[in-house]
């Protein structure tokens, strides 16, 4: 629980800082519409541009300035090839031939109004552009090749196999199924986590944080992402889809979530904990940032 | 046409190679068995190791000869690296909600063994694993981080939006409409030739080839991409069903192929010229490579 003063503080943070990760945004899709034809821009507009939290980007940039970097546009345009690959990766999911979704933050998905392989095709510019992007932004940020390189890795890192699609792999295969506690933290660990972490890290490397400070924003991350999962499944097991602004699937599908498994009471105490650790991890790593401690109730006490 | 003698060469230069890259993909596979869930390396596998001409990796590691680098291992990690972007392309084309192709080189497509949501995801795991292995290759060749940061670019563009994804989504557009040969040269340099030219130049930047030799690269690779192009067009019309081990999908979808612009012999020709010009290039630029002129001819005179 956050006093008064500081969740006044965190929404005005989070409103300052949607505003300007909107902006990028908004740079990113201008220099997708130089890159890609029409019928791919379009489907990837619509993903990239209809709204969300925006907590990757938020995070990169936070965790950029909290290790000392500045707070001037090109590192919300790292923040924002982030963001581009959360994009694709909603747009992947939403495809008819995975969970079919026509419906996401109370928006039609793109597949509805752009059709099944424009935005297939879509999403899949977007992988690569979103290196091209973060690459782009490193320059501008004056970074050496070295840093380039780290911030190159991991953003393929966690988009990839050891990350968010080997997450949603699991998930996939875990339809059905019982999973135990352990399971569900490495299937959300790599599903969500692993690209909320990546975020700090790419903010942290940006700045040229060291290796310390590097590894107190990944446990701060890995502890984090599971708690954004926790509140995730609490939120899904409370709302009903029009406050979601999404269908509920994990339920229908009869995934094991948090909730399935330690019942919402203990769910909730979970998040508190996790976020608790987390906390805790970059008082131990010396990082100074009062911003990450707010995000981070923020994840966690959240209704949406 | 190249003298019996050259013929000879080329057949053992291509067996030589291709056992290599085989041995590399080996390689990437045994790490992405690592990386990936089993249920994504079962599909990812298929694709990357049911064969295939190997002409990207095989141009990779010939082009890198040519600047001067060497014979190693890590040469054909680098080229293995493109050909992941290769396989990927090939599984998500085959999808039942994209071309929905059942039979590729004779075998059956991925998604029709594992399923289409396994083979999707695996497919996407590819492109990053693609950037990351291709990073790996270039730290085993010793490679600095600007040399890394150029390889990372030239592969992420080609297999984007100005790349293949872009040239794909032309084609896509395109079915059933006229193009004309601007159109067409266009359409295919995108989805064919950016990532053959992205193979050559990657090898070059790998043995720190200068800027006038990287251009030479590039104009090379340009031209024997469109005669690659013009050449399936030639053999899909000639050519039956089982010769080609996949079903002539373009002319069934009515698209404008380089055959249906030209005709057989006037293609044939455009092809012969294309190489002529390529070639010509690589002289321009000072490039001695009888090895790459050997492929340039084996692009428009294979037989599948």
């Amino acid at each position: 629980m956050i006093a008064d003063g500081a969740t006044l503080d965190l929404e005005v943070l989070l409103r300052g800082e949607r505003a300007e990760v909107e902006r990028a945004l908004e740079r990113a899709c201008a220099w997708l519409a130089e890159e890609l034809p029409d019928d791919l821009f379009q489907p990837a507009r619509h993903a990239v541009l209809s709204g969300g939290k925006r907590l990757r980007p938020i995070l990169c940039v936070v965790a950029h300035r909290a290790c000392g970097g500045g707070t001037g546009p090109a590192a919300y345009d790292l923040g924002a090839a982030i963001e581009l690959i959360h994009a694709y990766s909603l747009m992947h999911d939403d495809l008819p031939c995975m969970d079919d979704a026509d419906l996401r933050r109370g928006q039609p998905t793109p597949h509805t109004l752009y059709g099944e392989a424009n935005t297939a095709r879509a999403g899949l510019a977007l992988i690569p552009a979103a290196s091209l992007w973060a690459l782009r932004a490193a320059t501008d940020l004056g970074l050496g090749a070295t840093a380039s390189r780290a911030i190159v890795i991991e953003l393929n890192r966690a988009s990839g196999a050891g990350g968010m699609v080997g997450g949603q792999a699991l998930d996939l295969l875990g339809e059905g199924q019982s999973l135990d506690s352990n399971q569900l933290d490495r299937l959300h660990g790599m599903k969500t986590g692993a690209l909320l972490t990546a975020s700090l890290m790419i903010g942290g490397i940006a700045a040229g944080a060291t290796a310390g400070t590097l590894a107190g924003l990944e446990s701060f991350g890995r502890g984090i992402g599971l708690a954004f999962q926790v509140t995730d499944d609490i939120l899904d097991a409370t709302e009903v889809a029009a406050d979601l602004g999404k269908h509920p699937s994990d339920s229908r599908l009869a995934k094991s979530t948090y909730v399935t498994l330690y019942g919402l009471n203990e769910a909730a105490e979970k998040a508190r904990k996790l976020v608790e650790e987390a906390t805790g991890a970059l008082r131990d790593a010396q990082i100074d940032a009062p911003a990450l401690i707010a995000l981070a109730s923020y994840i966690v006490e959240r209704e949406k």
